[in-house]
C-alpha cells in the first residue's frame, strides 16, 4: 500500500469518507459511483479518485466502487480493526459526555479506564468503565499500555498532564482542552478537537447567507 | 471585497488563520511572513496567499502580514464582530460542558439561554446562562431571534428538534448529535461536529507512524 507523502487534506477526507460509506452499506447499498458519492459529500469525483489513489487500485471503471470493500479498505487504512485502547484523563462534564454517548469501539478503540482528582468520582463508574485516582497512572499505563489518552483535564494542567502521560509511554493524545500541546519526543502525535474553527466556520456561513 | 465562490476548503482553513493570528497577537508579534505563518500552520506560503486573495488583497511584499490588522480582517469575514445571539438546546453532560468551558463571547456569540425537559435543571443556571423549559421555545425564539441553536439532544429527537426550532426561525445549527440533519428550507446551515473523523484521524496517525 502506498501511504509516503500523504497530505493531511487527504488524512482528514478519509474519516469522512469512512462514516460516508458506512452509511451507505448500513442502507443496503452494493456500489456507487465516485461522481454520486462525491454529490453526497459535496467534492468532486476526480478528487475523490485522486485522494484514494494515494493508497492503492480502488474501484473499476463503468462499475464505481464496492460499498462495503472500500468501506472496509479504508476502514483498515484507518485503523479500525487495531484494537486501539484508550482511557479518558480528566472526568469533568465533556469526559463523562464522551463516555457515556461517544461509540469508542466503531472507530477501533476499547475504552479501558478513566481518571480523575476527585475522591466522589474514584471507584465509581460511567457508562460502564471505572473511574480511578489519577495517582494509579503511573501503575496502570506500563501494565495497560494504552495507545491513546483523551485529554479532557482543566486547561491549566494540561501540558503538564500531557508530559506525565508521555513519560509513562502514551504517544497519542485526543486533545480537548483547547492548549495547544507539544512534546520533544518524536513518535508523539496530537489530535486538537477545536470547538471554536467549528463554531466560526457556521459563523462565516450564516453572515454570508 | 470577493467573496464568490469560495471553497469549503477555504473556508474550514479561515478559523485556523484567525486562531493562529490571534495567539500571534497575543504575543505581542506585529509582523509575519506568509512563509513562518505556514510553517507554524503545516501549510504552503503560496497556500496562504491563494486563500487570501479570495478575500481581496493582503499584506506587502517584502514586508508580510500586518498581525492585527489580518487577525481582525479575518475575524471581520468570520463574522466575530456581528453579536450572533445562541442558544443551547439539550443540557446534558454535553451541553452542560460547553456553557461552562466554551468561550461563545471570544468567537462573536451571545449565550443567552439554555433549553431542557429535566425539571430537575428548569429554572437552574448554568455559568450564569438560564435553563428555560422546552416548551418556552415557541414564546423565546420569535422574541429573541437567536442565530443559532447549539443542538445537543439525544439522537432520538435530533431531526424533530431541529424541525421545531426552523419552524420557530433558527436558520443555524451547531449540531452535535452525530445524526445527519436536514432541512427544506434554504437559508438554514448545519455545522456538524463529528468526534469520530478527529479520532480516526489520530487513529491513521498512530496507526502509520
Amino acid at each position: 500500500m502506498k501511504k509516503q507523502n500523504v497530505s493531511d487534506a487527504v488524512i482528514r477526507r478519509l474519516p469522512r469518507y469512512y462514516r460516508y460509506l458506512d452509511d451507505l452499506h448500513l442502507k443496503g447499498i452494493v456500489r456507487i459511483s465516485s461522481s454520486t458519492l462525491g454529490g453526497k459529500m459535496g467534492i468532486t469525483a476526480s478528487q475523490i479518485r485522486q485522494d484514494l489513489s494515494c493508497f492503492g487500485e480502488f474501484g473499476q471503471q463503468g462499475y464505481g466502487y464496492n460499498v462495503e470493500e472500500l468501506r472496509s479498505e479504508i476502514g483498515h487504512i484507518l485503523g479500525v480493526d487495531n484494537q486501539h485502547r484508550i482511557i479518558v484523563v480528566g472526568v469533568g462534564n465533556l469526559g463523562r459526555a464522551l463516555m457515556q454517548n461517544f461509540h469508542f469501539r466503531d472507530a477501533g478503540f476499547l475504552l479501558e479506564a478513566a481518571f480523575d482528582v476527585s475522591p466522589a468520582l474514584i471507584g465509581t463508574e460511567v457508562a460502564g468503565t471505572p473511574i480511578l485516582d489519577m495517582t494509579a497512572l503511573e501503575r496502570f499505563i506500563p501494565e495497560h499500555r494504552p495507545d491513546v489518552a483523551v485529554l479532557t483535564v482543566p486547561q491549566s494542567v494540561a501540558q503538564s498532564t500531557a508530559n506525565r502521560l508521555i513519560d509513562l509511554g502514551v504517544r497519542g493524545f485526543w486533545n480537548f482542552t483547547n492548549v495547544e500541546l507539544s512534546s520533544q519526543v518524536e513518535s508523539v502525535r496530537f489530535e486538537d478537537v477545536h470547538f471554536a474553527d467549528s463554531l466560526l466556520t457556521l459563523s462565516y456561513r450564516i453572515t454570508t447567507r
